[in-house]
């Protein structure tokens, strides 16, 4: 077999065996195939697509090509949600407790990466004593215990698909339907869940910004993970604007305890119930959408879900206090309002825009050595379709600094107000269920 | 400026400028732009193509990117003749004492390269003393006084094209139009040359199989010369069975000897003649290529062209006795004939394969290192369309080893003969002149 071979095969257009995608991607994997014929290959990829096939041997080729996370000493059917990532998204802090409290284990592998906002683990660090620095086996038996723990990445997980993702970076190769899909679902795999639940985000926010091209991601996501074995369905959401109120890290955990007390904003509950009722479905609690989301329901109000959280915390060293009374959590020195310019309607709230403003007061990491400010952030007033009068606040800022002038501008560049009405757009486009 | 930006804006259809193309060029060249960016920009040209601008700029980078061999001391014209490749492909021996024999200035610059027989030079070799070791004086002088010279490529012309075309030989980016066209006349523009004749080969024995592929390379080359201000003419001729009867070294100096005194096969003399007319008339030596044409017919016939050959050997130390008696050449210590199995009319006989006979005979290089034997070869008799006897001889090979059965093997496959009539295929199929 010679790499030469398999980028014209793919270059004319033809389906690639599962041996000739084995072979090129250990054959990069172990150095032996250089760069240069696997962006040359990743381009002809980008021009000619793959098949469901490809893109699942793709897939397991790249979950093959490091360690696999071995979750079977947990019982039960172990469910995971994976987000395409937007601003304010506080649903995993919602939804690990919330399908946790219908006895769906919850085993989350989670890293910090770079964004608007820390990652899952540096908002849950925003709790005094909060720890992931756990053993493998004190994991297993958390989750057994309490059907939730949380522990941060580890082992080599998918080498392949990091070394491919770095050079699909500099070689325009990113925006591909089969790489993208192949890159999510393998980390996915070899993270050991048995059912997944995709939150693919469409537009300003997101990295797919139409909506069709979301579908057929979901849809190509959805097909490989049921193809290798995996339970997996996907709901496609709106990120033109950001989800929830709060876009920051404790701001977003005292988000997330107002969800679990049933008091949290439509929109982030909306989909928690949406996301989490998928979830209970894959995991066999409920026998139906239907009568998942309204066990899930009863639980945001009668305590079990908010109940839950504590226990979750506590087991991991927090100070469960936290659900209770959100002011032991970091708070920033300064609270500003941004009022708004002119009366009318909020037509637009750039979520890439506004996230971008959170990062500028230190809510997220630029680069991967960046210290994040756990304190800081922004809490929306006001979202899409929403009336405002000149003066009233449109949004607070949380800020260290005094000066945030550079903030502010950004931020009101980030909004439109209209004279005419306008309406706010749908949270949730569609349902990917494929089973 | 940044390579990522020139790939995306190609992969997505759009036209390059000439700063990008030239930025990318630079770049590659001077080692600033990693292979795996130029793979990945070379896949996304096969499948975007470039306009005729695009083509052009970058032919011209390509040429800028190293030496340029110029040829302003040499009075007129200078024109020279390009072939894609073939088989038994002695027209450049022909042509060049032809059309000089007219005063066209032919000053020609010859490597060695890899075939199935030698280049140019190995050729001339063949005849006794014959050298190409001269200087650049030497040359431009020989040429001003003769019309005619040859010498080996010296300095660094093209860096950038045997970079690319290294790069794209191991990543499936050889059979790309704009690629083929711009590394082509790149090397002829940087060599000099005011006119181009270009002889683009199709079918079997050729790199491009396909009539309409080869149009496509014609009309690009013709564009690109035009274009950056080199007056450029092309012949679609066909390759797919040898032009003329011999392959081998010394043979085709015999075959050419024979040519330039009007007794050569009908074939070679006519792609010769239709390629001289283009030469004359683009250096300027005739008004059309009617006359141009006739008055080179007459220099066959005369004795001049035949004249022009002896003087040229002479000028580079050659034994000029060799045109009035070939047996001074190198003889092969075997003749042995291959006599047709069958009675019939021939119908195929495959270019490729007889070269490659030819090569397993010693007669051309396979590696860089490899000796040639000027000696050896194949002499045909029979061509497409012709009827032959069972047991006649269809072609002589001259050997220097007695075991040839292997050669032997290799042509009889190489060779079919049918019962039914068969036409033999015409052998120019386009001129194109865009002037």
């Amino acid at each position: 077999m010679r790499m030469y071979d398999i980028i014209e095969k793919k270059r004319n257009g033809h389906v690639l065996t599962k041996k000739e995608i084995e072979y090129f991607i250990n054959g990069y994997t172990n150095g032996e195939i250089p760069d240069y014929q696997v962006s040359a290959l990743l381009m002809a990829i980008y021009f000619q697509d793959m098949t469901n096939d490809e893109r699942a041997a793709l897939t397991m080729a790249m979950v093959n090509s490091g360690d696999k996370i071995d979750l079977a000493p947990i019982k039960g059917i172990k469910a995971d949600k994976h987000s395409t990532g937007g601003v304010g998204d506080t649903t995993t802090l919602i939804l690990a407790p919330l399908v946790a409290s219908l006895d769906v284990p919850v085993a989350k592998m989670s890293g910090r990466g770079l964004g608007h906002t820390g990652g899952t683990l540096d908002k849950l660090e925003s709790v005094p004593g909060f720890h992931v620095e756990i053993t493998n086996k004190a994991f297993i038996d958390l989750v057994n215990k309490n059907k939730i723990a949380i522990v941060g990445q580890s082992g080599n997980l998918t080498p392949a698909d990091k070394k491919i993702y770095s050079l699909r970076d500099v070689t325009a190769t990113v925006n591909s339907i089969p790489l993208i899909a192949s890159s999510i679902m393998s980390k996915k795999i070899a993270s050991g869940s048995d059912a997944i639940v995709l939150d693919v985000k469409t537009g300003a926010g997101a990295f797919m910004k139409d909506l069709d091209d979301a579908k057929n991601l979901a849809d190509a996501m959805v097909s490989i993970g049921n193809h290798v074995g995996r339970k997996t369905m996907a709901v496609i959401s709106d990120m033109s604007q950001p989800l929830g109120n709060a876009i920051g890290n404790a701001l977003e955990i005292e988000e997330a305890i107002r969800t679990l007390s049933g008091k949290g904003p439509k929109d982030l509950t909306e989909l928690c119930l949406t996301l989490g009722s998928q979830m209970v479905v894959l995991a066999n609690k409920a026998d139906n959408i239907e009568s998942a989301r309204k066990r899930l329901e009863e639980n945001l109000t009668n305590g079990k879900a908010f109940e839950k959280f504590k226990v979750f915390l506590k087991s991991q060293g927090g100070d469960a206090r936290v659900a209770d009374n959100p002011d032991l959590l970091n708070k920033a020195k300064y609270k500003i309002d941004l009022p708004a310019q002119q009366s009318g309607t909020v037509a637009k709230l750039i979520a890439d825009d506004i996230g971008s403003a959170a990062m500028m007061l230190g809510a997220g990491r630029a680069t991967k050595d960046s210290v994040i400010d756990l304190a800081v952030g922004i809490v929306l007033h006001k979202k899409i379709g929403d009336d405002v009068k000149e003066g009233e606040s449109l949004l607070t800022i949380h800020a260290n600094q005094e000066k945030i002038e550079h903030v502010k501008e950004k931020l009101y560049a980030s909004i439109d107000i209209s004279h005419t009405p306008v309406k706010a757009p749908p949270l949730i486009y569609d349902t990917i269920t494929n089973m």
